[in-house]
Parts: C-alpha cells; sequence; structure tokens
C-alpha cells in the first residue's frame, strides 16, 4: 500500500511523565468515507483507508453477494460531473451488459442517500449540524488520565475470559468510574453506556471522560457527541477522520495512554 | 454485565509446541444478532454480545439521531409473536403519542429485511444458501501456522507507523506469504485483498490460509467464504458465532497464535 494514502502527519502533544513534549510529526491513520455506486446508483458509504479503491469496492460487492462473476464488472470509474470535488472518494462500478445483479441486497451499509461530493469535512458537517458542538471544554488531569486503563481491565470481567471483547467505560473528571459496558462491537459497547444514561435520563453525559478498549474512528467520536460527552480517551489509536472531528467539535481527544505517556491529539490536559 | 450471557463453553484443542491439549471448556465471546424494531418497523440488524439490550437499542437510535428526548421512548418489548422462537434477539422500540422521530435516517444499518426470528442459527443458514460450502477442509501445518504473524508484521508497514490499521494477509500452504491488505476497518482490509483476487479472476482462494490481525466475527467468516478461502487464523479471539459458522461452512479456524502455541476452534491442524 501508498503510505502517503495511509498516513496523515499531525502535530501532538506528547506527555511523559510531568514532560509535555510538542512533536510536530506524529503519524495517523487515514480515515475517509468512500461512496460506493453501481450504475450511478449511491448503494454503500465506507469509512476506509484510501487506496486500492477499486479492489474495496469490487470485494465489498462479490462478499455481500450481490456480483459473482468476474465478467459482471465492466469498469469502475471516479465520479467525474463538474460539482464533484471530492471525485477521489466516489467510485462508480459500471455492470457488463446482461450482468445479473441482485440490488435488492444493496441497502445494509448506504448511510446516506449522499448527494455527490463526500468527503470526511462534508460528514463532518453533516453530522456536526446534527448534534451540538461542546459547549465547554474539558482538560482532564494527567494522573486521572493515567489511571483509567487499570480500572478499566479491573471492571471488564468478560474480556479477561475471552480476550475477544471491546469496552467502554465512563468516568467523572476525579477519575471515579461510573459506568461500563463490554460488547463483540465496539459500536455497541458504546451505544449501550449512552443508552443506559439516557433511559435514565442523563444525557448530555457532561463533565465526564469516555475511556475506550481500542482504537477511536469518526463513529465512535460521533456517538460521543451525540451524548454530549466533552472528552474520549483511547488505549490505542485515533484515526485521522478522530481527530478532525474533534478538533471540530470542542472534544478533547487522547490516545495511546500507557503508564504516565500519552498523546494528546485534540483539545488540553491539565498537569 | 452477566457473564452467562456474554460468555459461551466450548471445547478446543490447544496447541503447545507438539503436544494437543483437548481443552473442554475454554469459553467464546457471544456474538448474536439483535433486531431492532420501531413501531414493529424492522429499522436495525446488529451483531451484539447479549445483554443491556434495551440499552444497546435506545443508545442505537440515541446516537444515530432518530430520537432525542427520554420521553420519546414509550417502552421497549421483546417479540412476542407465537411464531418468534428466538424472541429474545427481537426488541421493538414503542414511541409516545406525538413523539418526532426521522425515520429516513433509520436506513444505515438494515442488513436484510428480515423476518421474525433470527438468530445465528438463521443468519449462518441465509449466508450458506447464498455462499457453496467449502468443498475440501484445509488441514495447515502447525509450524507454518505459527510463523504467519511474523511475516504479517513484515510487511504490515503503515501499522509500524501508526498502530491504527487492521490487516489482512493471504498465504498458501507452504506459509509464503501472496497479498497484504491495510485498512482501518478490518472489513475493508479483507474486502480489498479478496476484491484484489476477484479483479485478476483469481476466486474460489483455495487452498489459501487467510490471516486477520486482530479478532474475528461472524462477518469476517461470511466474506471468507464468500471467496472460497478454507482457513482462516487469527492473532486475537473468535467469537462464538464465528466459531459456529466455520463449523457449519466446513472451514478450519485458529486464533490466539503467539510463537508455538495456538488454539483450534473447528477444523484440525497437521504436525
Amino acid at each position: 500500500m501508498s503510505l502517503a494514502n495511509a498516513l496523515r502527519a499531525k502535530s501532538i502533544t506528547r506527555i511523559e511523565g510531568a514532560a509535555k513534549i510538542a512533536v510536530e510529526q506524529d503519524y495517523l491513520a487515514v480515515e475517509e468515507p468512500l461512496e460506493i455506486r453501481v450504475g450511478g446508483r449511491s448503494v454503500a458509504v465506507v469509512m476506509r483507508t484510501p487506496g486500492h479503491d477499486r479492489e474495496l469496492a469490487a470485494g465489498f460487492l462479490v462478499t455481500e453477494g450481490i456480483v459473482r462473476r468476474r465478467d459482471d464488472i465492466l469498469d469502475m470509474v471516479r465520479c467525474t460531473s463538474a460539482e464533484d470535488v471530492n471525485r477521489e472518494n466516489i467510485l462508480d462500478v459500471l455492470l457488463a451488459d446482461g450482468a445479473q445483479v441482485d440490488l435488492a441486497r444493496l441497502t445494509r451499509h448506504v448511510f446516506t442517500s449522499s448527494s455527490c461530493g463526500i468527503c470526511s469535512k462534508a460528514s463532518i458537517d453533516a453530522v456536526q449540524a446534527q448534534f451540538p458542538r461542546i459547549a465547554e471544554a474539558c482538560a482532564p488531569r494527567r494522573a486521572c488520565v493515567a489511571a483509567l486503563p487499570e480500572q478499566l481491565r479491573a471492571g471488564q470481567a468478560a474480556f479477561a475470559v475471552t480476550g475477544g471483547l471491546h469496552a467502554s467505560a465512563l468516568f467523572d473528571l476525579a477519575g471515579k468510574l461510573e459506568l461500563v459496558r463490554e460488547d463483540v462491537g465496539r459500536h455497541n459497547a458504546l451505544d449501550k453506556l449512552i443508552g443506559h444514561a439516557f433511559l435514565a435520563d442523563r444525557l448530555p453525559l457532561a463533565p465526564r471522560i469516555l475511556l475506550v478498549s481500542g482504537r477511536v474512528s469518526f463513529e465512535l467520536m460521533q456517538k460521543a457527541l451525540a451524548a454530549g460527552i466533552p472528552c474520549v480517551v483511547a488505549i490505542s489509536a485515533p484515526t485521522s477522520a478522530a481527530v478532525e472531528f474533534a478538533e471540530a467539535s470542542g472534544q478533547t481527544l487522547i490516545g495511546f495512554v500507557r503508564g504516565d505517556r500519552m498523546n494528546v491529539y485534540a483539545g488540553t490536559i491539565m498537569e
């Protein structure tokens, strides 16, 4: 894969104990939407790493059972209409005459009836028009953040047994654990946590810190914003779209928390 | 969370060097579908860990921007019609009179126009009716499997820089690496790999071994079957639905490959 497509340079603040080290050239995994069309009809939008897009579109159609024979696909072309400023994120699959495809199967991954011109920026704008920006920025204390992962591990009973579950955990600003939810799906774990608060009529969840067990994508940041959560901490890496989303929505985003080391990708942290 | 909901006991074969140890009581993270309905209309099917289903349904509707006020949800009830043998996997959200919800947003996660009665078994049957069962079982050599993760790490350039990418890699039965694809989404990495082979008219991918960098869900096994891949190896854990799918489709499934240790969940391995 081309590293130029897959990586985006970003200046971050690396925390090592009491030291704050500004780093100009950390690298994020790029996450951008690809809209897949079949014969001009939008059938799916997937958040992906740019590169090998034709393979992705073909593989998606094959593994969803839409297309079966190599000859069914005549060509795949980038969107070319004049108003498409983001044509690199739109791919149209042209079918051969007589190709038998089951378009009824195509509803699964469509996430908007997207107009032409999709890009991260457009997606972020759309979500942020839907949910209010964070009203009051949240700068957690360094020692508080450093202590979160150990509390999650202690609370994550099923993961300890299977190694197969993602977790979302909610903490107050003093670092006190309020709620943990586990699920095979990382989105589900967060939905369960937010659903719990919603059903108790406790939204928005501010000021609170959300800790997620793995990596952070655009979609997890979007869910956190829907619940009004101002600070997200991840044990592993954020994607480029997650960081852009956090910056635009006023969320604090911290990742790679390992002992007293961590990276601040958006917002600030207090000593 | 209730461990009884989240865990499923499974007898596996644990390999430690040349020793094969039958283990009666290993535990898998349970993965089953939940169908979410709003006022009787099916709006989404998510693969999830059973438990906290009401929270999941509420959180899903909130974070998708469908429901905003606590009072919009009157109640959530399990499916009760007589023919629903799997009513624990169907939840109907009843809205309050006058609740303003945007049903047009609900298309995103619907993955079939599922009839009542969804369960893992039904999902597996539906997929396997769509793609042929593996014709010839694949029993890879132990030493070959043990050597796969190191080859993947060497080939995974972008992950080494960001820590933020999933990978899928294809090997022949001698353990020779043929193709690697990386992506922020684990499904995308596999779709890219399968799309590459499809576009070269090389499907089905047998006899071949697929290595995935993280955990294995139902959906990854389904994609592997769509490409005719007879053997899937994961560095981390499989879910319960992934193992059930492998058993039903004739795929070999090996997980937790760490040095010369590994677990065989379905199929067999050769010395």
